[in-house]
């Protein structure tokens, strides 16, 4: 069976000193570890993020990871704190080329294995559009992965717009994932902000495109969420109760009611639970789930595919939509585009 | 069939001048509009805030609505935004009295159908530990009602060690209230510190509650999570793992797996959707849901239990569990209390 995984991130094996080229600070570095395989991110005053292994950034040892699983695919995007949505556009311009060049040059290597989605500089939603069409027509990228909000726009804002309508004239599908938790200085211990915050902001994001009427204005957008939709899919009976009870705040810019959208968009398979994913499946239908692993990281599902089989052992149709086929709808692509 | 609702809110039908009392600003005042029975919350430099109908404070019309919905029992919690604990403590002190002694009175003047939560002064824990027996011994309360967290506190925050051995030794349960939502300054559009913000809050508090080892530390706290727990049931999966794959970030303060208090705690109905409940129910057990409405306000369930009633049309055992026999074993109380 076909098995493509939406969410797996990479990043280049060399970061170049962005502090040094901007001028300002603020960045990620990657450090490779004395004597070992694995590298540490770092920010560029050298205070310790995050340790990865090789597989975050070598093609090689990621398609012998995941020949062991069975998974054919890996759809390459980067890591959320490298979208600079903060920096200077002409910077985060300066970011996202590199970080796509990249990616595209990995995709090249083996299309077969390999989907690229870009990032762009959201910052400037005219300078991304831009940057958007040469991913697409030059570089080979299928689509693009997104934060949850930019800086103060949530993703209703109208400022985004520009930014979508390129997506939608470029037939390129859309993969919001959780970034910049908000709120989380208030909830540093326990891995809070990765276990509590990023649900939040992933339901965030689903909200404000089905309130500011996103889904209707560009009603070709292709757009998949990860995680499983975070607090979304549990709490959609409250946000639809909020609209139908004070529709004086919820629908102020689109009256369609937000169950009409379920079924619209699309989910990653991130939930780590059976049950969960099986009242995904009730809630939106098994057309609209992707599998998605947040592969290499350890918050990922080290089995990839894992939670899909446990939840529908003996379901073959509902595991081969979960597995590529709403995969293959949500990227434009066809099985045959794979074939070895 | 004894249906208790463990999730209403009452304020007095009249609020002091607390800014005159106090000397500084940020309280609420309640303003019965001209020629009408509904109030106005207002903030005392006169913004509006909320307004509320005559059932936010008249006994008399919460127990005729409740009657045609066969209702028999509302428990009585005050309004989150009245907790103040970002005030004085010893001003605190003086607004929980006198919510307390107001509820107080009103259970008394029917204690077959009126149980009180109270509210506690909990930016001083051995205050509000105080207050806490006052209610209970003094003024018949079964419990308290806190806050998903208070101020720079989270629920796991030992500060509050001393507010959850009163409520232990006082034998009453708690019922956590989502308020004051973190990161909702960047999500003022489309009452989303409702829709997203409150969920948010409330998994928040549960995983607090879970890392910080409160379970293990006061095995006998009994306590409930307001909107069926908010993001947390769904995103169960999510804490689990990352609770196994960084134990170095989760485990740091009790090395038990979150899964395992599943089942030990309770919830509220209030998910607005049967499929919604279903999975809960799933999840936890019908042992430990509520029947819970926010009523009187327009987020709440506007028929009370309707969700369960929909969920379980033809499960009388479960529906039994929800509308009565959960809350009674929460609030330890007998249905011989509320006989007729």
């Amino acid at each position: 069976m076909l098995k493509i995984d939406i969410h797996t991130h990479i990043l280049p094996p060399e970061l170049p000193d962005f502090k040094k080229m901007f001028g300002y600070g603020g960045f990620i570095q990657l450090k490779q570890c004395p004597g070992c395989t694995d590298f540490d991110m770092v920010d560029d005053s050298g205070k310790f993020f995050r340790r990865v292994q090789e597989n975050c950034v070598n093609p090689e040892v990621r398609l012998q990871e995941y020949d062991k699983h069975h998974v054919h695919v890996q759809v390459l995007s980067t890591i959320p704190v490298m979208f600079s949505y903060g920096i200077k556009a002409e910077d985060g311009l300066v970011v996202s080329k590199l970080l796509n060049d990249h990616i595209s040059e990995v995709v090249k290597s083996n299309p077969k294995r390999f989907v690229g989605l870009a990032t762009v500089p959201l910052q400037d939603p005219k300078m991304a559009a831009k940057e958007a069409e040469r991913c697409i027509k030059q570089l080979g990228f299928k689509g693009f992965q997104i934060g949850s909000h930019v800086n103060d726009w949530n993703l209703s804002d109208p400022a985004l717009y520009p930014f979508y309508e390129a997506c939608e004239a470029l037939d390129a599908p859309l993969f919001v994932h959780p970034w910049d938790m908000r709120g989380q200085d208030k909830m540093q211990k326990y891995w809070l902000p990765w276990l509590v915050g990023m649900p939040m902001e992933t339901s965030l994001a689903i909200s404000s495109m089905i309130f500011g009427g996103i889904f209707h204005k560009f009603p070709k957008l292709r757009v998949a969420f990860a995680h499983g939709g975070g607090s979304f899919p549990f709490t959609i009976g409250r946000i639809q109760h909020g609209f139908d009870s004070r529709p004086d705040l919820c629908a102020v810019d689109n009256k369609v009611p937000p169950k009409d959208y379920l079924g619209h968009f699309y989910f990653d398979s991130l939930v780590h639970d059976p049950k969960a994913l099986k009242y995904l499946v009730e809630l939106v239908g098994a057309e609209k789930i992707c599998l998605g692993t947040d592969y290499p990281f350890p918050l990922g599902e080290q089995i990839p595919g894992k939670v899909i089989e446990d939840a529908f052992p003996n379901d073959k149709e509902t595991q081969e939509w979960l597995f590529s086929k709403s995969a293959l709808n949500w990227l434009g692509m066809k099985k045959e585009d794979f074939a070895k």
